[in-house]
C-alpha cells in the first residue's frame, strides 16, 4: 500500500548569518495521487552538497531556484521506483532524481536520469550519487574540458578532502598529472589526502598562509587550478601558476561565512602577466562528456585504484544536521544521507 | 657626420606613490660605434605607453625587465636609418624598435621589426606605433583569438578613450559586434567616443556606478569585456556579463593609484554562475596574427573606416610630462611623442 504522505525537511527561515539548526524542520506533507507518466520512489539516499548554501539564501543565483522558506528543500537523491504510470521504468528500477530532502517523493519520470545506468551490483548503490555522480562528474569535467589538464600538470584542488576535492586529485593522479597538492581544513584530513587520496603533498590552509605552502609544495609553480573556495586561496594559486596556466572556477565557498572580504580583484593581473585562462563551469552543460566519465570512473572503481570515501548520517532526522556539518568542514569525501536501508 | 652622443630620458628614482616630474631627467649620454650588423638610427617618434608604469616600481613582472634608477627608460619607437652595418637595411629604412625615449640609438638590426614593411607613403608614419603598431595589435587580439568576438556581440571596453581602447571600438563595430559601449573619465571623452569611435554609449565611470551604467547601457547584457582597468568596473562587467560570456585581461591600470583596494576577487562567482572565460594576455605571443591584422587595419584605415587619434607631444624634454599626463588621464587615443621632423 503507498504511502499518503511523506516526511520532508523544510526551510522554516533564511538563515540569519551561519544557518543553524532552528532554520530547519522535518514535517509531514502529502504525496498526490500518480498522473500518467509518473513514479512513486522511495528514496534511499541523498546528496548534500555545499552549494546548498546558497540556495539558502535571498539573492537569486542562476543556475538553480533558491529555497523559500516554509517549503521543502530539494537536492540530488537516488531511490528505487515502488509505483510507476511510465511502462520504461517499471518497479525495482533505481533512478536519481531532484527531488532529496524526503523520504518518497512522486515525480514524472522524464525528471529522472540515470534510469538503466544504475546497476546496484556493478558499484556500491551510494557510489551513483558520488564519485559516479554529479560530485565525481564536476571533477571529471573541471579537470578535462575546463582546466584542459596535460599529462605531466602539475594540479592544485582546494579544499580537497572535501567530495570533488577527493575526486579531484584521485582523477587527476589517473589523467597523468606529475604532482597533485591540495588544501584543507586541519592536519587530519591533510594526512588524509596523502594516505588515502592520492595527493603528492597537502597544506593545512588554517595553519599557513596557502602562497607560503605553495611555494614549498610546488616550488616549480602550478599548471592547473581546480578551485572550490575562491578568496586567499585562488590569490594564492594565481601568484604559483606558471605561464599558460589553467584554472577552473568550481564554486567560492570563502564567499560565505568569515572571509567576506578576501582578496583583491586586481591580483587577476597576474591573469595578464602569465596568459592564465579562468573558466567558470557548471556541471549540467557537459552532459555530453558523462559516458566516457562513467566509462572511466567505474573502470578505476572496478580496478580498485580510486577510493570511494563517504561520510554517510542515517534518517531525514539528522539530514540538516548534516548539512551543517558540511557547512563547517566535517566530512571527508562525499556527504551522504542514507533515508532507507536498500536491502 | 653622426652624432657621438644622444640626450635620453632616465629615471632618476624610482616613484613615491605618484610619479612625479623630478622622478625623470634627461641627459647626454654616449653613442657607441657601430658594430657589424648594427645601425644608427634618427628616432621621429615613441610611444608614451600605461604599461610603463608598472616598469617604474621594483617588483619585477613576468614580461618585460623593470627600470633601473640611473639608467635610462625604454620603449616602443619609430626611427629612420641614418648609418647601417646591415646590407638589407641601408639608410633611409624606417624601423621599429625598442629604443625609444631618447633621439638617436645604435641597435642590432636584429632587434627592429617590421623593417621593409613600414611603407612612410601607405598611412602616416605615427600610425605605425598606434591603429597599426603594438596599440591596434593589442585590441585587435584582445577581440578576435582571447575574446572570441562573434558577430552580433555586445562589446564593453573600459579605459575606451585611451590608445587601446579607442581602436578596440572601432574594431569590434567593424568585426561585427552588435553593440559596443565604453566607460572613460569624464563628460568629454565620453562625448568623443559616441561621434568618433564608433561607440553606441558610453559613460563617465567617475560620475556613475559603471554597474548602474552598464545596466543602462547594455540593459540586455554583454557578451564581451575588454578589460583595461581591472578593479571596480571589472566586477561590474562580471554582473552584466550575460551566460557564456567572454573576457580579455589586458592590464589593470585601477592597481595603481587611489584603487589599491578594490572589489573582492569573489565576485568572480559570477563567472561560475555564467561560465564565463576570464583570459590573460599579451601581444607578443600572437605574431602569427599580425599579417591579418596589418591588411585588415591598413584597408580600413585606406577606406576611411577608422580614426587614427592621436595626442602628439612634441620632443624628448616633454616625454616624461606625456607620460605623467597619461597616466592621470590626459590623452584621447594613441599617445605619442615626436622626436624629431620626419620631413
Amino acid at each position: 500500500m503507498a504511502p499518503r504522505t511523506t516526511r520532508v525537511v523544510c526551510l522554516v527561515r533564511r538563515p540569519d548569518g551561519e544557518p543553524v539548526p532552528a532554520d530547519f524542520a522535518v514535517e509531514e506533507r502529502p504525496l498526490p495521487p500518480l498522473g500518467e507518466g509518473q513514479l512513486l520512489v522511495r528514496n534511499l539516499y541523498m546528496s548534500v552538497d555545499p552549494s546548498m548554501r546558497g540556495r539558502l539564501e535571498s539573492t537569486e543565483k542562476h543556475y538553480t531556484h533558491n529555497f523559500t522558506p516554509g517549503s521543502p528543500l530539494d537536492g540530488r537523491a537516488l531511490g528505487v521506483v515502488k509505483e510507476s504510470r511510465c511502462a520504461s521504468m517499471p518497479p525495482g528500477t533505481y533512478v536519481r532524481h531532484q527531488l532529496g530532502w524526503r523520504e518518497w517523493a512522486v515525480l514524472d519520470a522524464a525528471d529522472t536520469d540515470g534510469a538503466g545506468r544504475i546497476d546496484p551490483r556493478s558499484a556500491p548503490l551510494s557510489t551513483w550519487l558520488g564519485l559516479l555522480g554529479q560530485t565525481g562528474f564536476t571533477a571529471y569535467v573541471g579537470l578535462t574540458r575546463i582546466a584542459e589538464l596535460r599529462p605531466g600538470d602539475t594540479v592544485f584542488v582546494s579544499a580537497a578532502a572535501g567530495a570533488v576535492g577527493t575526486a579531484a586529485g584521485q582523477f587527476a593522479r589517473l589523467l597523468g598529472a606529475e604532482r597533485v597538492v591540495g588544501t584543507a581544513g586541519g592536519p587530519d584530513k591533510c594526512a588524509l589526502l596523502v594516505k588515502e587520496f592520492g595527493y603528492d603533498a597537502a597544506a593545512d590552509y588554517r595553519a599557513e598562509p596557502v602562497r607560503e605552502a605553495l611555494a614549498r609544495l610546488a616550488p616549480d609553480g602550478l599548471d592547473v587550478y581546480f578551485d572550490n573556495v575562491g578568496g586567499e586561496q585562488l590569490a594564492a594559486a594565481l601568484h604559483a601558476l606558471r605561464t599558460g596556466g589553467r584554472v577552473a572556477l568550481c564554486g567560492m565557498m570563502s564567499q560565505f561565512g568569515g572571509e567576506r572580504r578576501s582578496a583583491d580583484i586586481n591580483q587577476l593581473i597576474q591573469a595578464v602577466l602569465k596568459r592564465l585562462t579562468l573558466r567558470g563551469f557548471i556541471v549540467r552543460d557537459h552532459e555530453d562528456l558523462r559516458p566516457e566519465f562513467e566509462r572511466r570512473v567505474a573502470g578505476w572503481l572496478g580496478e580498485g585504484r580510486i577510493t570511494a570515501r563517504e561520510t554517510v548520517v542515517d534518517g531525514l532526522d539528522n539530514a540538516a544536521g548534516a548539512l551543517l556539518s558540511l557547512l563547517g568542514g566535517g566530512n571527508v569525501g562525499k556527504m551522504l544521507v542514507r533515508l532507507s536501508d536498500p536491502g
